[in-house]
């Protein structure tokens, strides 16, 4: 771009985070070099760090420095419910709307042939062991509602059926605070099929 | 938040970037962690060498790693003229703008007595020695249109008016492909008083 190669390299770098464009880059490359270097140089610590020392939990596979990560090691969570999801991101997005208080499994993605993605690589001999092993009553699938996610929901469910573990899925429908003008055609339909009697409370 | 320290530590860290939550801070974070380790390193070690080796220019004092920048040594810009910014954000974007071929001078901030602001700490005794030094034609004085970019301006135009250097200011008026309706009543009465006779090709 222009004065310093160094300064160049920095608003290159700050490019992979998402949604930073050249102009975002450059106002937090700005940003940092004129306002807090502190803060700047504890990112770049945090950061190597993080991607150097975070793998996953052995037990539920999310990302974790630890063996065992916090939440498996907990001991106030329910052993007997089981969540799986595709992504830690999805995990976050579960434990923020609070109210579960069972365990995890994080598959890290989805299946997917085409991309040679197979059963062994999302966990899925790991998730068997575990439920084979016993304690877990009920495995929610919390995959994605895309087409890969109900494919793997739906593998999942054939493969540990044997197992006798309850399954079940999110429920689907149409989302609250939403208006339904702007829902789309294939969730109103799923939001109709599904439909509950009335409870006045 | 959640299931690992560090991560946890990696979302707080991301916050220093401006502009950057908590929703966001955690969606770099699972980004970084989940698919892009290689160019989170690569941020890691540009930044902590930035913040470290980033400094000052001798000469125009924009922020580069080389004792001169890479501006003030190209032998393509003009000596004669010499562009005052408040920050190197502000040389950007008139490089970025295209066009001038001087050279810069950057303050890094502007007067501002109450907080202790003088004139020594945005380096107008560098600048006066510079251009006192001969070469320099003409002086453009680009702060901010602003209350302390205009006072800023005020100063030095009357500390180096006694040197014989031509001193200008950018232009003020309604902004391009902007809609009259919506320039504020500064700026429109600003561009009433410095109208000019109508060119037409």
């Amino acid at each position: 771009m222009s004065f310093s190669p160094l300064v160049d390299r920095l608003m290159e770098s700050l490019r992979v985070l998402p949604g930073v464009g050249p102009k975002t880059a450059q106002r937090m490359a700005m940003h940092l070099l004129e306002r807090d270097r502190e803060g700047g140089k504890r990112l770049a610590d945090v950061l190597a760090m993080a991607v150097e020392e975070v793998g996953y939990c052995r037990r539920c596979r999310t990302l974790t420095e630890q063996d065992i990560c916090t939440l498996c090691e907990s001991a106030r969570r329910d052993d007997a419910v089981l969540c799986v999801v595709e992504s830690p991101a999805d995990q976050l997005a579960i434990e923020d709307a609070g109210g579960y208080r069972g365990r995890y499994f994080v598959l890290h993605g989805h299946l997917s042939p085409l991309d040679g993605i197979g059963p062994e690589d999302i966990g899925l001999d790991q998730l068997e062991t575990r439920v084979a092993e016993g304690g877990v009553e009920e495995l929610i699938l919390a995959t994605n509602p895309t087409v890969e996610g109900e494919a793997t929901a739906h593998y999942i469910a054939t493969q540990l059926a044997p197992l006798g573990v309850k399954l079940s899925r999110l429920a689907y429908g149409v989302p609250m605070g939403g208006e339904l003008e702007y829902v789309d055609g294939g969730t109103l339909s799923r939001a109709f099929n599904g439909r509950l009697p009335f409870q006045s409370d």
